[in-house]
């Protein structure tokens, strides 16, 4: 691996797996099961083994999202994978997207974006949030994911570039609308986040008033599935409520 | 615009929409509401008109993936976004993926793959599949698909390349499985879809039998929610079941 | 059978099930099946079978709730089964209860409520419902249910009996509330039903000004499995949003 | 109120409410918060209050199904509202009807049907279930659910009295279902609970052996609604699967 890259180290201990997520370099990552030297990393592959000084074996994979997600520090309640899910596949967002997110929260949704678009603008205004979610980006090594402290109602105003999406998951998302299409290609995407009913009338209110189309409101369920030698039944294990999703097209 | 860029083109004739995809080229698109001069689009910006013979306007967009699943030709029942959009999110893939996918079908999640990743093969094993899932790849435009005629069950024992993201939908998947961890980078993913509870549970033992670990088998439920001055509520409109997707990890 | 009593006949014609509700006395049934002599019936038992003079045969069966709700004549959208179902659990209605019912629409849920309780006083605001729902109670031949016409919130205010339970599922919901109270027995259940949230807020708001307690608002999902020989799945056929019910105690 | 009728005591202690059920009679009850004389009630209607002889004030209610399911010894898991109202509604069971139950469990299914029906026999095989189910069904004040120790698949054979429902919730359901139609009415209704689908289909598979008609398998959910200053939402509190309810008419 080169220099740089990112690693995600799994190891077995009592039964329990633990896992690291480095970048390949010249320092030593010091953990409960011994001392790794990182700079070995660069002679091994995805799948290739690393040996702590306590003799303790850990395997090499690439990092994805569902890890940085797993390993992300955390400023609230962030976006869930099936809700990110449905924003992916309503919205189409690909390689050659430039996508504008408020609010950044603990970076989730910012990070999937980047993962998947050619660059990513989002804002948060809360400072202790923004630097959470710095770490989060960097720790993902997304480095075309622009993160900028500011109120989004005030500063979509200023932006003069467009954007393909818009995602939004602030208090003020429906302030935010009637500034959106300026700052819009025509066919894009607007994306909203909203755990209350109350909250999301307001915003097809303002989505309404500022004459999308296409607009649709949906609320994503996901049911686990259980396996067991007594049967096969759905989890009981639950799963309540997040939020509602709205989609609109510019 | 460029030629040979892909445009949405879409206009609108006594309060219903229409819209048309097309390539930026010397041709014409003859349509009921007149003769478009492709070549024009060449001097166009999305969000620019464009007017036919017949003095109707035109409005230029660009095409995303959801303009495309409304295009192609189905050859079945498609995988729906929802389910597309459990599978992106929860195996995180990435600008930097390649992707393995069997079968095809009308070729939608290859299509979903295809403007993330950057490079796709998939196989389907009904000929006249192919054909209609060439098609619809084609005018998506996108040119990392790889679309091969094969049973996957044997082309998989064949293949020397290596894969992040293995997805699976056929009759037969679970004589896939023991055979995916050969092509698969370690950390790597698999997500099967399956209708059935019979069927989903010989992929769990197939995926149990191979060793994979983060096992998960979940069924998405979209509910859209209704606004109309008489109140707010959830659809009436009725949403069914589709198939459970099972994730798990090389 | 004993004369006045219901029956159920069911018969067969060409793989179809044709069913009537009848009462036992000494008229002739007229069907495209022959005419029946229904004073016949008097000397049968359920499971007997009665012959038209056509030579069909009917079986004779004791007619239950889901037959009369099957042939009830409806004036609107009824409320469905699963919504009393949650009605009859949470309130937990017995064979010693009084209730208070309104809107009586179509009657179905004063129906099922006379069939357990001892006695349902429901009111219907609409003279023209209130003729089908009359048609219905006596078809289903429950003389414990006293249907009047009026509007409830009037109505309620001139009531001197007290009430087990008190069912409403009208438009002014809310109106009705302040006066339910004085007409519930301590410890008595109110269940209200309503399409929407903005009108389900203004029943809770309602039930908090009047001080009830253990109050709680559900929204009932049901899905049917389909069981065939390609396998086990929930149903594709769909179940939309009815209603949320609301109960609360006095 | 009578001698030997049951009386639902509520008090407040520090914001919290605790209540007892118990039969008026010549006792004391002893509470944390005194000493209550059951023979005052004699003299006292629901809505009225008793005082403890330390001056604690309790309100008498004619306790409910819901207050008997809520105040039931649990043998295990018992069956939840909203299965048991789905019964209810789907067999539309009424005060004439005679039901057989089994397995009773903690007797939750065979209470809410003694409250209703005629009559209701109900088979636990294990002893010790049937001490806890004898004493929730006494606390009920339910003379007419007669309780018998026996494993139902060798005890329906020997019945010979017909009802108008049977219920069962057992492991061996399928094993009994070739019995029920000996037992039952032409036109009663079969209703079984089975948190598994491989329980479930060979349940299914039993039903369709014995010529049953109208089957229909449904999972049943529920969902709260939240209401709050906040907004209003669907729970995050969450609900998961319980079991499948199948309806079958003999």
């Amino acid at each position: 691996m080169l220099a740089g890259e990112l690693v995600l180290l799994k190891t077995s201990h009592r039964g329990k797996v633990r896992e690291f997520i480095v970048k390949v370099c010249d320092d030593r990552m010091h953990t409960d099961f011994g001392v790794v030297d990182l700079s070995e990393l660069m002679e091994k592959m995805p799948g290739d083994i690393v040996v702590s000084h306590k003799g303790q074996e850990f395997i090499l994979q690439k990092p994805k999202m569902p890890d940085f997600f797993r390993h992300a520090r955390r400023t609230g309640a962030p976006m869930m994978p099936k809700d990110i899910g449905m924003i992916l596949a309503y919205t189409g967002v690909n390689r050659n997207d430039v996508v504008l997110d408020a609010g950044t929260g603990s970076g989730i949704l910012a990070m999937y974006m980047g993962s998947i678009a050619k660059r990513v603008v989002t804002y948060e205004v809360r400072e202790e949030f923004v630097d959470v979610a710095r770490k989060n980006i960097e720790s993902a090594g997304l480095y075309n994911v622009e993160l900028r402290c500011g109120d989004i109602v005030e500063e979509i105003k200023k932006l003069d570039e467009k954007f393909d999406l818009i995602t939004l998951d602030t208090q003020n998302t429906k302030d935010v609308i009637p500034h959106v299409k300026d700052v819009m290609y025509p066919g894009g995407f607007l994306a909203t986040y909203s755990p209350f009913f109350e909250q999301t009338k307001d915003i097809r209110d303002a989505i309404e008033a500022a004459h999308f189309y296409d607009v649709m409101t949906i609320e994503c369920t996901e049911r686990e599935i259980s396996f067991s030698p007594r049967g096969t039944r759905p989890s009981t294990t639950k799963v309540g409520h997040t939020g509602f999703i709205t989609i609109a097209r510019g």
